[in-house]
């Protein structure tokens, strides 16, 4: 049987790592694996900085030349290591591996997977090594793929191979019900919907790339997240009927570093909306919940919503220009807020969540300032102070340290 | 114009040398570029290191996968730097490049190169910066071509695009009549021939390695080594006619680390010598100088012969075994021994050189212990301690201060 299955770049950090890894690989002689790999560790990161002292906007396809040698290296020393431990092994690199790209540097797109020499090379019974995180272009020039490379290569070749499952094998044992670090009683759970992953993914949950995932419910491959140094099993990520679960609440999620911006008094008048965010979209800064109130006595309208607090400063002064431009009153900012949301695919055939959820943090004393909801998600913005306490009581009000 | 030249690990050792070497290239904007690099100072050295963790044999073509890194590295950052002043770049590995070599990894033979790309980003006005070091097999995988690769790698592009000059940087600004660290009044040598280069490289001037001497004697390119860090002409090495030369001795190479061994007392029958010389062939002792004397009075003779220093313990244990099966006397060794040569193609035409150097030895109480002569050179073993006096006698003896 063919697997497939991605190691990140924690997981081959040490030349220690790289050789269990290799004995993991060895333990199952019969199955035919196809292994993608990350950089070592922190040699990407290394990369970026001996690039950012020539240039601060490097040329992209340039920066691809270079970013893309981490996987390289380690690519070949899994290989290396394999071979030495009496096993047979090949290194491909994206070219070589058919992962056929876009042009478009630094975040290429996957067009085409042609695993012709990944097949040859399993047919020689040779554990086939594939970099992570890059491809070829149509001008046979190198291109990476960017944020959650990796992980979309796995899939990709996974996918390509004929495949319904692949391995995600990182630092982490599986997806939690929430961050652990955050309550003790978190439990792993053994199944995921993708769409509940990508809620879980883009809410802070950084176990896998929600464009990975993406790519997974694209193509029906289950995603196997699991530890790199044990041999339990992890979390699979994959289609569920929400008829099927017998659960309300899969996870909650919290985002530390969010920001609010509200801009009082603006007037009660079609238009105003869409020139605000509108500007902010013209400058890359992305919003993630609003809400508008308004106040009877003066007939005028509070539009507030929230940003990450990278693109907090940005934010602010585009919309004191256009509160100025539209004859607002003044705007008010406040880097201290947290979202916390729960998200569940069971969500859609009961009602009453979203109630409990308000019920339990205002039986805390958690103030709500902002909510937002999707079909499986219910999002509440607090003051970051009180995130810890609300995910705690959400943790338990949804009973998930029961959940499997 | 086309101009091909080659950056060696040192000049390309720091972001600010890489930047250096943009603002030359770019001082020249009337030529087209074609600029081969090394890997920046000691990458390659690091990924050995690595690599020899992981395995003592390591797998050849994983080992060109790992190594050939370090030449993407530096090719990238260099492009890169010259788009960030302002210039057009491209970097190539060595399949976009079009070098074809064997299928022997680690020390594979360029078979073919087909600049097509370099051709095509030329025509483009883009200063092409390849890959030193790196080939593309025909299985599509990376080769790297052995010591002294990127030198060859600029001779061979230079041949290619049909170029008769090769310019190699590096961080000496020429070929000197002998090692100006170890006689003060060494003069650089304008032009050297290919031949006199090759007997000086391989007895231990340095600058460039003899594989790219003799390919570039094979397609009739002259090589200009310079310095990276000045404009100064360097030396150009080509080929010369002994009788347009005005000069009988060129330069004065000198190897400190020899060994000699000595078989006393073999019986003077034939088929000895083979004998012995071939067990050493057989475990790759390279031997250098032979020498074999009679002894009258007892019919016997005795064979010495030198190797290099670290040749010389397997050296002298093949010889003790050879010794005792052909019922030979003992065996003496001496690791303190130096090769002083004397090179020059002008000696083919003016006979009474190797006695002038003999000569001078002599007058400065230097004892030769073996001589051995080519049609360009004559070395001489001498006790190491009596090497640096012997190498400024004959720099004085053959007027080299005076040298051009």
């Amino acid at each position: 049987m063919i697997k497939v299955y991605k190691f990140g770049g924690t997981s081959v950090g040490s030349v220690e790592k790289i050789q269990a890894i290799a004995d993991r690989i060895m333990s199952e002689p019969n199955n035919q694996h196809v292994v993608v790999v990350s950089a070592m560790g922190h040699t990407t990161d290394q990369l970026v900085e001996l690039c950012s002292k020539i240039s601060t906007t490097p040329e992209p396809r340039e920066y691809d030349a270079l970013i893309s040698t981490g996987e390289n290296v380690s690519a070949a020393l899994l290989s290396m290591a394999i071979i030495a431990k009496g096993g047979k092994a090949i290194s491909l690199n994206g070219s070589q591996a058919g992962i056929y790209t876009s042009n478009g540097h630094k975040r290429a797109k996957i067009m085409d997977v042609r695993p012709d020499r990944i097949q040859l090379e399993l047919n020689e019974n040779k554990v086939v090594v594939v970099t992570g995180f890059q491809g070829v272009s149509e001008f046979n020039d190198v291109t990476t793929i960017g944020r959650g490379g990796s992980d979309t290569s796995a899939v990709v070749l996974a996918a390509s191979l004929g495949l319904k499952e692949c391995d995600i094998y990182t630092d982490v044992d599986g997806v939690y019900t929430t961050d652990p670090r955050c309550v003790s009683q978190a439990k792993k759970l053994s199944v995921v919907s993708y769409d509940e992953m990508l809620e879980l993914a883009s809410m802070g949950a950084q176990v896998l790339h929600p464009r990975a995932v993406e790519c997974a419910k694209e193509n029906g491959i289950t995603l196997h997240v699991r530890s790199s140094f044990s041999s339990d099993e992890g979390t699979r990520i994959k289609e569920l009927n929400s008829m099927e679960l017998n659960r309300t609440v899969t996870g909650i999620a919290l985002k530390r570093d969010e920001a609010k911006i509200s801009v009082v008094g603006v007037a009660d008048q079609p238009g105003i909306a869409g020139k605000l965010f509108g500007e902010l979209g013209n400058h890359n800064v992305n919003i993630d919940m609003i809400i508008q109130s308004n106040e009877q006595e003066n007939e005028t309208n509070t539009i507030t919503f929230t940003v990450s607090e990278d693109d907090y400063e940005d934010a602010k002064k585009i919309t004191e220009r256009v509160a100025k431009e539209l004859g607002a009153g003044h705007v008010v900012g406040d880097t201290s807020i947290a979202k916390v949301s729960i998200v569940g695919v069971g969500m859609i055939s009961k009602p009453g969540v979203a109630a409990t959820m308000f019920k339990t943090l205002g039986e805390c004393g958690v103030n709500i300032q902002l909510i937002t909801t999707s079909e499986i998600k219910v999002s509440c913005a607090v003051e970051s102070g009180q995130a810890d306490v609300a995910v705690q009581a959400l943790h338990d009000a949804f009973e998930l340290h029961n959940a499997k």
